[in-house]
C-alpha cells in the first residue's frame, strides 16, 4: 500500500500516519519529493483496512498494490488448476488447462423431449457437458422464470440418458441444496455475481461452480466473488467470461476476450466463454468460439436448441444445423493450434 | 412493436409474420418501402414475446416501443405518488412530489453510542429518517460484514430515543422478515437491484422499500425491478439514484442527476439521490446535495458518523463539522426554490 | 511516481531500476515488503517518461502519483481565474467564481433573422453571451455542415446589433484565424477535444477558448487538452462539461454533474454546463441548469430557438416560451443561493 | 423509419406528421393501437431528418431504421472489398476476404538504424507492410511529438530498402499531402476518427486510408467516419479495431473482438485488429492476435521494436524475441483454419 500526501501535508501530518501505521504492526518507508511526500506501507493489508487512512488530515490518495484476493491467485498456487465434474468415475469431465471443454445445451428445459433432443445435438456436436436452465433469473417479472424442481428433474434424466454431467444455475440461496442434489455443477449467473449470500451457499454445496462475470464487473471483482466461493473450502470454481455491459449496440454485451489471458495470468482457477449470451446474436456465435479457442480459453459453453423459434428463452443466439455443423468443426480442430486435445479424450481420467 | 425485415426478405417471410402476429390474437399493419419492410405490431405485448419473432427467416431486426414495466408507470397511475415511513401516526414521514426528505445516519451500525450519536447529529441537521446498515454486502470476503440482528436491535433503540423511523438494508431473502420486524423500510443495494428472490420477498414483508439503482443497470432495467416489488401488490417503493459505473476515475461512480427528472416523466414513485456513495468523496457531498435538490429530487440520503477516522465501513465519504452544517443550510433553504417543504413540516400528517 | 515490482522480482531487478532512476537525476527510494518491493521516485516526472520503467525486468506495475498538467493546476495558481469575454471594454463579460454567465443561442446559424430573434429572445431570458454554429461537425456527411464564414458574418452583424459577445465552434486549425477574427471566444467540439493541432492553433489565435469535454475523456485528459492550450500561452480557457458517453440510453448523454467540484479542486480554470448537448432532450434542460447553478457551476450555455419545429440542427433540444422563461427564472433566483452574482452586473468591469 | 407518438397524442397530431411527411414526398403508414399509435414512414430518409419529427406535438419518439451509411455499405456493394496497398505492381499487397495481412514495425520512428532494425524484425516474422509513426498525437504536450517530416523521409528509406509498402499515420489535415508523398497509406488514429476535416483530406488524397475506430465509437459512427472518406471518392478504405474504453482497468482498452464479423456483416470494407494498442501489455498481444485470425480478421497490425526498453513510446506493448517468433507462428499456420492464405503470397498480383 502507498500512501500519498498532499502537497500541504504538514510534517505532522504524515508523522501522525507513520504512527497510525506503526500502531497495528506495519511498517511506513517515507519517501520526502520537492512537491509532496509518499509512503510505502509494508505489513499486513487487513490491519491497514481497519486505519481509515483516506480520512486522516494531509492524505490525498491511498494506493493498493498487491491483489485483495488470495485462494484464488496463482500466487497461492502457481499451477493452473483442473476442475473435474461429474460424479462417477466414467464420467467425469475436465476443465483445464491441458483440454479444451465444449458445454451446450438448451438456455432453459422446457419439456423432456426438448430437452434430450437438445442434449443430443450437442454431444453429436462434441459437447461433454449439458448445460440447460431450471431457474430463469429474467429482468421482467412477466416472463418465463424456469419450471424449477421439475426442470432439475428433467435434466437429471437426460443425464442419466446422455452421460453428460450437467450445470445449472441457481438465484437463490434457499435453492442451493435442491440443485445440488440433481447437478453435477452449479451455476451463479451474472446478475447474481455479487449475491454474496448465494455465493456462500455454493460454496458449501459441495459441488463444483461455474461463476458467470458480473456484466459490469471488473476482473478483479470477479476474482473476489471467486474468493467468496473458495473461503468456504471449494476451489473447484470455473471462471465464465461472457461479455460486458459497454456503450456499444450492435452486440447485447461486448464480449472481453482479452479477459481470458488477464484471468489466466493472476488466478489459477479455469476459464471459459460463453459467446451466445454475449453476443446475443446467432451469425456471430461462431466466430467468437473460435476465437474463444485461439485466446486460449479452457472451453466454451453455448446455446442449442431443435426449435428455436419456439424456444420459451434466448431463442435469436440458440445455434442448430449448418452453424452447429462450423462449431462441431472448429471445435475439433483449432485445439491442437494452442496445445490443447479435447476434453473427451480425458473423460473418466480425473 | 415494430418489426423490421431485411432489404432480402421475401413476400411470403413477410405474410408469415403476419400469420404469426394473428396467430395469437394481434394486428399487423405491413409498410412496404423501396428498400425494406416494416410491419408495426398492435395487441399484446407479452403474447407477442412469445412468437421468438427475431428467429423468423428475413426478420432483420424487432424494436419495442411501449415500455415493458406496468404498475409502476404514469400510464398505470398519473399522479406521482407520496410513499409514508414510520408505523406510528405520529412518526410518519413522507417522502413525494410535494417535500424534500432528508434521510442520515452511519454506514454501518458499529455500537449502540456512534448509532445514537449519529441518529442526534443527523436529527440535528434536518434529517427525519435514519438510515444504517446491519448487514453490509461487502466486496471482500474479509471486510466487516456488520453486525446482524445486533445491529437491527441497536437501530430499533436508537430510533425509538430519536423517534425517527429507521431504514436498513436486507442483502438476503432468508433475512427478510427478521428486518421487517425491526425496520421501518427496507433497503435493497445497489449489487443485489436484479436479485429477484430478494425483490420479491421484500414485496411480501409489507413495509416501504427503498429500491438503489444497479451502479450498472439502464433506467428502464431498475423499474423493471421495481415492477417486481410492486407485483406482489407493494406500491411503497421509493427509488434512490446512486450513481451508475462509467469509466471516468475521479468519482466513485458517476451520479447520473438526469436520472431524476426521468424517472419522475416515466414513473410514479418517488426517487431520492444518494451522493455519499455515488461520489465516494467527502468534499462533493455538499455540492451534489445541492444539486439534488435543484434538480427535483424528492430526498437525499447521506452518510454521517461522529468519528469518520474509526468507522468500519466507508469512513471516507461521512459528513461531520461544517459539511454537515452547510448540508443543513442547504436542506433548509433550497426546496423553496423547487416548490417544496422539508420533510418535517409534513411528519404524522400522513 | 511509484514501480511496484512483481513478487519474483529480484535484487539485481531492484538495483537496475534504482541506477536507471539516479542516471537522469532522480532519487528511489526503495521499501522491501514481505511479499514484494515498492521504489519511491522523486524527482523530474518527464526524464522518468523517458526511462520505460514498465519494460525493465521485475517490473509489476507504475504508479503515477502527482498531476500530469501543470499551467491549468491549482498548484500552479491556488486561486480560481476569472475569463473575460469580448473585446471592447463596455462588453467585456465575466466567466469565474463570483459570477453566474448564462450563455444562449441557436445550435446553427441558418439566416440574419433567425439568429437575430434567437439572439433578442436570450437576451431577454437573461443571457449575456450569444452562442451560435457557423461551423458544424456532423456524424453524417449528408448533414447540415454550417454555413461557414457567411455564418461568422451574421454572428457579428448581431454580437453587434445586441452588445452581446460571440462564441463559436471552430473545427478546423485552418479556420481558426477567420474565426478568431469574427468572434469573441473560440469553441472547441467534444469531437475535437483531442485534435491536438486544433488546440494550439486555437492558444495562438489570441481569443479566449471554450472547451468542451470529450465524450469519452476523462477529467484528467480534459486538463491535458486544456494545458495544450495554455502552453501556447494562452490562459483564457473556459471548460464546458456537456455529458459523457455510458451505457444509460434514456438521456443521449450522461451529465456528469460531479465533474464541477472536481475539476474546481484541481484547476484554476473556470467551469460551466452545457445541459442542452447532455440531456438531447428539451424536458430536462431546465432542471439540469437548476443543478449546474446548485453544484456551483461558473455558467450554462443553452440552445435556444425561435422556430424549433424547423431547425437544422438539434431542433429537439432548442428552449422557447414556457421553458425559456421558467430557465430565465431559475438564473435569477438561483445564484444567490450559492454565493454568486449574474454576470450581467459585472459586464464591463473587467 | 418509425415515428411512434405519445398515448395522448390526438388525431390532429398524428394527421400533422402524416402530412409533414407527405410535404416532402414521403409516404407514411399509420398503425392505430390501443395505447398508442405509430407510423411508418418510407421515402427518402435525408428529407424525413429536415423535418424534426421530434420536435412535433405528440411525437413521443423516432426510430431510424435503416443504416445510415451507404458507400460502404454491404446494400451498396455485396461482396467484400480487397484493398491493395502499395505503388508499384510488384510490391502491392492485399487485404481482403481471402488473405491474411500482417502489417508490422515501430510505434514511432525514432532513428534510420532503429526502423531498418524494426522493419527487418517485422519482415523476418513474416510482416509484407510496415507500419511507423512520423506524427505522434499525444495526450501531453510535455511527451515525444514525433519526428515529423524527417520521419516520413526515414520510413521511405526503409520502404525502399525492405520493398515494404508503408502506413503511418496523419493527424493534422495541413500534414496530408506531404504524408500522401512519402507513404504508401494514410492511417487515422483513434482520436481523429471523428475530425471530419482530416477524414475529407484523407479521403482527397489517392492513396489507401487506415481508418482506426475512435475509442469510445459505436460501429456505425466508425461506418458513418469512413462514409466521409467514401464520399470523396476513395472506396480504398482499410478499418482497424484497436479496442474501446470500458470500465475494465486490466488492460489499456477492451478489444472488441466481436466488432470484426459486425463489420464484415454491414460493410464490404476490410477490417483488421490493432492488438498491442487494445492491450497496452506485451503479453496479451499473441493470445489477442491468435483470436483475430480465428475470428476472421483480414490482417493485424502490432508494435515491433529492436529495443523496448528505450522506445520513445508505447515500448511497454512491442514484442521482440520469443514473443515475436510465437506471433510468426501464429500467422504462418492459423489462417488456413479460416480458409486464408498469407498475403505474401498474393503480393504483386493486384
Amino acid at each position: 500500500m502507498v500512501v500519498v500526501m498532499s502537497p500541504d501535508a504538514t510534517d505532522e501530518d504524515v508523522a501522525h500516519v507513520v504512527e497510525k501505521v506503526e500502531s497495528v504492526g506495519g511498517e511506513a518507508f517515507v519517501s520526502k519529493g520537492v512537491v509532496r511526500t509518499i509512503i510505502g506501507l509494508v505489513g499486513d493489508l487487513e490491519s491497514f483496512h481497519g486505519l481509515n487512512l483516506r480520512t486522516l488530515r494531509g492524505v490525498a490518495d491511498v494506493h493498493r498494490i498487491s491483489d485483495p484476493y488470495k485462494l484464488v491467485s496463482r500466487q497461492h498456487h502457481a499451477e493452473r488448476s483442473t476442475v473435474w465434474v461429474g460424479a462417477e468415475g466414467s464420467r467425469r469431465v475436465p476443465i483445464g488447462p491441458d483440454t479444451f471443454t465444449f458445454m451446450a445445451g438448451p438456455c432453459a428445459v422446457e419439456t423432456p423431449e426438448q430437452t434430450l433432443e437438445a442434449a443430443r445435438m450437442a454431444q453429436s456436436a462434441g459437447a461433454t457437458i449439458l448445460r440447460g436452465g431450471a431457474y430463469k433469473p429474467r429482468t421482467s417479472p412477466y416472463a418465463f422464470q424456469g419450471l424449477g424442481v421439475r426442470g432439475l428433474e428433467i435434466l437429471a434424466d437426460v443425464s442419466a440418458a446422455t452421460g453428460m454431467p450437467v450445470v445449472t444455475e441457481v438465484v437463490d440461496a434457499r435453492d442451493v441444496p435442491v440443485v445440488a442434489e440433481h447437478a453435477d455443477m452449479l451455476q451463479i449467473g451474472t446478475r447474481n455475481m455479487a449475491n454474496f449470500g448465494l455465493l456462500q451457499a455454493a460454496g458449501d454445496a459441495g459441488k463444483p461452480v461455474l461463476l458467470k462475470r458480473g456484466m459490469t464487473a471488473t476482473i478483479e471483482e470477479w476474482l473476489m466473488a471467486a474468493e467468496y466461493i473458495a473461503q468456504r473450502g471449494n476451489l473447484d470454481v470455473v471462471l465464465c467470461e461472457r461479455g460486458i455491459r459497454t456503450f456499444e449496440p450492435s452486440t447485447r454485451n461486448t464480449l472481453d476476450i482479452s479477459a481470458v489471458p488477464v484471468v489466466q495470468a493472476t488466478s489459477h482457477l479455469p476459464i471459459i466463454v460463453d459467446p451466445s449470451h454475449a453476443a446475443g446474436r446467432k451469425d456471430l456465435v461462431v466466430p467468437l468460439s473460435r476465437a474463444a479457442i485461439a485466446v486460449g480459453a479452457d472451453g466454451i459453453i453455448v446455446d442449442v436448441h431443435p426449435d428455436p423459434e419456439s424456444a420459451l428463452c434466448d431463442g435469436p443466439q440458440a445455434l442448430l444445423g449448418t452453424e452447429l455443423r462450423e462449431l462441431a468443426q472448429a471445435c475439433r480442430r483449432l485445439p491442437a493450434m494452442v496445445g490443447r486435445v479435447g476434453s473427451h479424450e480425458r473423460v473418466g481420467q480425473g
